[in-house]
């Protein structure tokens, strides 16, 4: 299958040998004997070109058809190329056009249109470059993941998608229903969800995380690769209601070992993209962020600074800068501050740890100081915050009273206080949002261009 | 990693290597002299025994805490084992308890739990050797997709999960929203969406098919493997309300590309379970459904018999048999039908092609006769229907005559219309189950089983 695609043609000698290219026209030009049509399948940045002499049989006829965007199937030559921007080309013995074009009216024509432009032809921009290589970078970063946690012996765990419980205590979930929105049974004042699908209220998941823990408190190492939402109406270039997260959760782990799961796990998608990718890679280093691909051997080579919050916070007051949010202990870091620790201060990547606990979730492993928990960001320059995550809190006693503390209800969360009484484990794990992640990779500005088909406030479209 | 798992450790010889056995107890034994412990980690069914003398220091304070269970880290010694059941065991040296057990009260039992009773206690159930077993094979099966797809250069696409369109015209869909549920706005009577987050209604989506034919219209082969929701009240051991599906669309592919691709795809995935997950298979072999490997091993030998609807119905006739859905060309096959078909007429896989248009979806590639479509079902034994899928329809015009005729709205399907008009070209594919396809594999009798976090009507815990 990997024989018949572009990709590999390009790769050949041009000996003549009989090849089928089945794709799409990406752009003709004429002289005077011959026309030349570049035809992309996708499998590649790269077009082929075919030469098509003005005494091909029927040429004729086949001419007004043969224009941008239309499909065509051609057996020909594989030839060693008169040009010099290829060194293989084709050289037809039949034709087929398997879907016509409107040429002009075609939406992409062959100048540069914006982002903008082609988020409104979400149908049509997997056949731009930009679209092409981002959807090759996407692929190979995911069976990249995949490949990486198969090798190491983790399990990949399907977490729901759909749950009753609000993992972090935040809102800004979404509700699904089969209730009949326009008279919504009401008891006693109150919605009537035993009527509703699942007998109670549901959401879409925030995160998988709970659920992981379950499988590592059994199978050690886990990972879940799945959608989760966001109700937060953000319209940023950063924000996604829908996006796709990576979890791992590790037992017998601690924040150390945690903090050493996701530096190699980065190095590794980044050296698999730098060496899988490389001619989309190329495209994204003159196209679209000049320097990225030194960028990303940097972050490989480095070393991960591993600071505390604490420290994080004395080195920020001892720069004196004036920052838009005044810094402060048991704030939270904004993206200046991330962006100062890893591009002024450290000049690569930078691991915080032991955060307030008062910012951080009830599930995070507290400290004896009584003031932080075993959190730890991972900060990266351009983007600050890639990963987020710590060590959980395994003992039952703590972990109910921050329940309490936070006025969660504990009955919510009956089996994950459970896990913590039948065989609990020191355990850790984190989470990375996988856009943002392809937007480190790419240098994409907008996280709207790194989804197929992205989904934010009043964006529900293809 | 691998090499700190238990799984290895078995593999190893007893050459009084040191070693560190991290996992829980799964079962406890006591002789006059020794206490015999057996610890699991998920990497594998098999336990190691942990061979600890009553002089081990401190044995009085750790013995009433070794218990069924229990989680805990153990340095030793890998030594030949005395007994007969494994060829090596632990003698050690170091033992810490990570987390207790309440033992006697640990839901975990050495005895046979019953499924519905592992159900209700999910956040255990993994640490089974059943449900061990399902999740190393679900694993396994997950990565084999990925690695066939990605050898085959297919793009893997992260079609939408919420989405604004209905694939198949059906209802049955969970709708998503941020209104307020006790005063839905209504406007001239009518729901008003635009107040929702989405600016318009939207549901989870039943496939993502149509999204997935944008993409392969570009890049040529490419595949889903996602979530998928129905919204159907079906409380059978067939049906969840979430699951897994696995959708590849292939361009330049016609019906009998598809129906090699499906074949092929089955057989593959198949033989890497049993290659790589014997231990498990010998265990659902035994425990679950005897026979399963072998039946496993046929249908990888089998050449898929390839028949039409036509044929299908003519040789059900034929039979004379009583069946409780009587015969008639233009019915769907029910359950009884493509058992008789597989189990009976050609004992193999049966691929069934060229359906009555009425049963089945808007965009399957209609056929010259009218009255049928290039649908193709796969029909295995036990299971019956494992996959739909078809050739699409790409000529605009009788796509768009198929969609006013089913009552479909096209405005909503603009874009869907809009691939037909630019370089359309034959193109297939299909849509599997991957929950069916597990118990397939492993002869779990509930698709409840199979999954690690059922929902279905009512069922909504963890």
């Amino acid at each position: 299958m990997i024989e018949n695609r572009i990709k590999h043609m390009l790769s050949l000698e041009g000996d003549n040998r009989e090849v089928v290219i089945e794709g799409w026209i990406r752009t003709r030009r004429d002289s005077k004997e011959v026309s030349f049509i570049a035809v992309n399948d996708g499998s590649t940045m790269n077009n082929i070109q075919v030469v098509i002499d003005r005494s091909f049989p029927d040429f004729d006829k086949l001419n007004p058809r043969l224009v941008n965007g239309a499909s065509v199937s051609i057996k020909g030559k594989l030839v060693p190329s008169q040009g010099k921007e290829q060194s293989v080309e084709v050289i037809p013995v039949e034709i087929t056009i398997t879907g016509d074009s409107p040429g002009d009216e075609y939406p992409l024509q062959k100048k540069r249109h914006s982002f903008e432009f082609l988020r409104e032809i979400a149908h049509l921009r997997p056949r731009t470059n930009t679209f092409g290589a981002v959807a090759r970078v996407r692929n190979a970063m995911s069976f990249a993941i995949h490949r990486y946690y198969n090798e190491r012996g983790f399990v990949n765990i399907h977490t729901p998608i759909i749950t009753g419980s609000d993992c972090e205590g935040a809102g800004e979930m979404f509700r699904v229903t089969t209730l009949p929105m326009s008279r919504v049974p009401i008891t006693d004042g109150e919605i009537d969800y035993s009527k509703d699908f699942f007998g109670k209220e549901a959401s879409l998941t925030v995160s998988g995380q709970l659920n992981a823990e379950i499988y590592a408190l059994a199978l050690k190492n886990v990972y879940t690769f799945g959608p989760t939402f966001r109700a937060e109406k953000s319209n940023t270039s950063r924000h996604l209601a829908e996006f796709w997260m990576i979890e791992p959760e590790m037992a017998f782990c601690d924040i150390n070992g945690n903090m050493d799961a996701a530096e190699d796990f980065i190095k590794y998608i980044l050296r698999y993209v730098l060496e899988h990718c490389s001619e989309d890679m190329a495209f994204f280093n003159s196209m679209i962020e000049k320097g990225i691909i030194e960028n990303l051997e940097h972050i490989i080579k480095s070393d991960f600074e591993r600071i505390t919050y604490t420290e994080g916070v004395d080195e920020l007051l001892k720069s004196k800068k004036n920052f838009e949010f005044p810094v402060k202990w048991g704030m939270d870091l904004q993206s200046e501050h991330e962006r100062f620790l890893t591009q002024e201060v450290f000049k690569k990547p930078v691991i915080v740890t032991d955060y307030p606990k008062d910012i951080k979730a009830f599930y995070m492993k507290q400290n004896d100081d009584g003031k932080t928990v075993r959190a730890m960001d991972v900060l990266v320059p351009r983007l600050g915050e890639i990963i987020g995550g710590s060590e959980r809190e395994n003992d039952y006693n703590k972990l109910l009273n921050r329940i309490e503390e936070m006025g969660l209800n504990a009955d919510d969360y009956w089996w994950y206080l459970e896990l913590r009484k039948y065989g609990s484990v020191p355990h850790s794990g984190f989470g990375l949002g996988f856009e943002r992640l392809i937007q480190f990779v790419t240098g994409m500005q907008n996280i709207r261009d790194v989804i197929p088909f992205p989904r934010s406030v009043e964006t529900l479209d293809f």
